[in-house]
């Protein structure tokens, strides 16, 4: 049984953790912790973390900024491994983060879902293989209309990842309407899609003479990002002291 | 029985179109034209147009600008409705091809498919419903390495049907990399992919609240540009003199 | 200002209409019926629809069957429209649902989502020109893990949509493996692929000789439905007695 | 540079393997065989396997089962490895297949495209990382009308790639019209679509909790076989005896 400790807990995300923990036989949400708390929840919570005396095996966190500092505070003093999936930390923060990797166990990624943190690996292998063969590479992202920025920085971080194994030689190219020319090999192109309340679909294209190998993932809701935060929670309880990523969740399952 | 001449007959076109018709019960393929022969076709084939002298219900011509001019005498003289499938016309070929429209019947199309001018038609239909009701308006684009241009005509060609119904007040967007904003309600984004061999795909997404419908139409082969010609010269075989295109063709059969 | 009473307002969908006519600046919800009530809601509710006595242009209705007759019986009495929206309804309360169509205006669909219903509609155009050009039509549904039967009743409203076009000649086919043989012409083969939680997809298919026209919807969560009756009431307000479907709400906005 | 001898050089594949050789500055086709010849190839053909007296690193095999037992009789004696592609053969010629690959590198695989057999690895990975996680595994084939069986035996094998993994615990599911039930956990649903002229289209498809990631492959054209010969010939070349198939060839290209 692993016993966690849910920080920001009600919160969007930290309620969807809530119903998945709550319908996982191998695991018992212990306590919470929120600024706010109406009670209605079937564990109990604390509005402020250093008066938390529960045990537990891991923190699962999706808070805010400006609590996270408090929070290392706390892992570091009770040995308690941290899922960390709030975003727009600080460099001060990022820095911190770092400090106390060394003496806990701590996880963090770009992007806590499964499936695409498997594709960021199966696609290292892929690319491996199919750009020698002649393949060119696209990436299609698709996201909601209130999405300010384009391409995804999920969209990013795949292309990074395929990137890599060739020493980053490939260019990506967002335009090619302002071009008349031949699709030059060592580039990615990466097209964005934005329309009605997508929540996001990634496509990884390889694209070879008569055959394409086309990679998808697709996310109905941000419940995935629950589960990837849970499926890691399991995977942290009881890890040494160092930094974590899911690809780490991914090798130890596979 | 529907008898056709084909004009440019031992083109890569020209032999495609040969086969289709020799499967076509209702079809004859009655005469070719060529300005090189080698006698291994089933039908006679004439290297000077002008002395040919079989007749025939319609003309299907896959040939060179170059040799259009001729053709068109040859239609108008014969009285032979001609399926015109040559292009990089000329704008003094282009005014011929008007003439000559008063006298014989020509039809004329950007783009031959059954499927891609199928589209073109419900595409109205689709946006006159969906927008009103909040859906953007997006496509995706996928072609081979080798093509110069992007967007693709055709894709173009499905964003204007679209933006007719709409007095034209949508934009065209084909980068989202260099701004940071919510996409604005009147545009279309239209995405290029390009790699390998891909003859032609074309996606035309309407997004909404919560759900996503999808027009999609991928070509196998330049072949069906010959499977639209044959369609057409069965439609064009004993109308009246006038310009008439392949959404005539698509409205008789429905 | 179209004033809307939601029968089953503290239901899912009812809290879901609830939250899409608040955001609606041509819509007011001025009144909720609902068996239970815990007074949430910032309109008033009743939980003896027979007791609400708030005048309104329409009702949307997605309530429990047990509670239909009481609605009609409402609706013609006071002659107010009525989105109905309930399904598993009884032979006997079918039939009260034509009479009460006799004297006010109900609206009655399979499936409320617009996207859904524009499909049902485009691709009895779409199959009236691909059929006759040799296409082959093919269904794919795929649905969440929990759900019982296959294929999915959409997907054989699709199915039929196609099949009135010609005279019902096409037979349904759900298994390949157990013959061996070339395609028959005047089939449609419908696949249900099941897993996870997908809320449902539908893949409507026209394969052509090296052409293939694809219709796709997909549907993010049940909210679609939600939106769906929205539109209806919308067109239903002030409409004289009689049965409705969505296809006139589509019509109409055409 | 890679000498190639082309057996059933005037096949289909035969011709589209030559002109891919021809392509690849690292390969030369240095002669044919084919039991008709018109001498319209650029090399030397002979009609008789055992008067082929050229010098060759690799033999690709693209023929007919009764030309086998030559082809192995003259591979063993000659020490030059074979890619072979011909399938249908009889138990006997398989035995002698084992028996040739004692003494000389032989290449043998169901499906010679590279798409599909770096598939076929990174499926097991895939599957073992998102089964354990609660996803459903499911395939979708899509191919022409005549194709006489189904499931297509590239479905099954990717299939049985990923039930290898799981000690052969899924059983496969082609129906689920005649039952009424939730999904088991232990199926692999596989359906099949048959429509105009599909060369082959493969889905795989993980769906779990609101998030489903999808592997696909198109094929365009038969050219892909090929491709993957030309692929197999190149790894083969120099290999010592034994029996190979094209996971030896992504393996090595990793």
């Amino acid at each position: 049984m692993v016993k966690v400790i849910m920080h920001g807990c009600n919160g969007k995300m930290g309620q969807v953790i809530s119903g998945l923990i709550a319908a996982d036989p191998d695991m018992e949400l212990v306590a919470g912790i929120d600024a706010r708390d109406d009670g209605h929840n079937p564990y109990p919570v604390f509005t402020d973390i250093a008066k938390c005396d529960v045990a537990a095996d891991c923190i699962i966190d999706f808070s805010a900024a400006v609590a996270v500092d408090k929070l290392l505070n706390y892992c570091v003093e009770k040995k308690i491994p941290c899922v960390l999936c709030t975003t727009g930390l600080s460099e001060a923060q990022l820095a911190k983060v770092d400090e106390a990797a060394k003496k806990v166990a701590i996880l963090k990624s770009a992007n806590m879902s499964l499936g695409i943190n498997l594709m960021l690996k199966l696609l290292k292998e892929a690319a491996g293989v199919l750009a020698p063969a002649g393949f060119d590479i696209e990436i299609v992202e698709k996201h909601h209309n209130l999405k300010l920025d384009a391409p995804s920085g999920t969209a990013l971080a795949l292309a990074d990842s395929i990137n890599e194994e060739f020493d980053n030689e490939y260019e990506y190219v967002y335009d090619r309407s302002t071009r008349r020319e031949r699709r030059p090999k060592k580039e990615i192109g990466i097209s964005a899609v934005r329309g009605g309340t997508i929540v996001g679909d990634h496509d990884v294209i390889f694209a070879g003479a008569d055959e394409v190998v086309t990679f998808s993932h697709t996310a109905y809701s941000k419940a995935v990002f629950g589960k990837g935060a849970v499926q890691a929670a399991k995977f942290l309880a009881g890890k040494p002291a160092g930094m974590y990523n899911m690809s780490n969740v991914i090798d130890a399952a596979m």
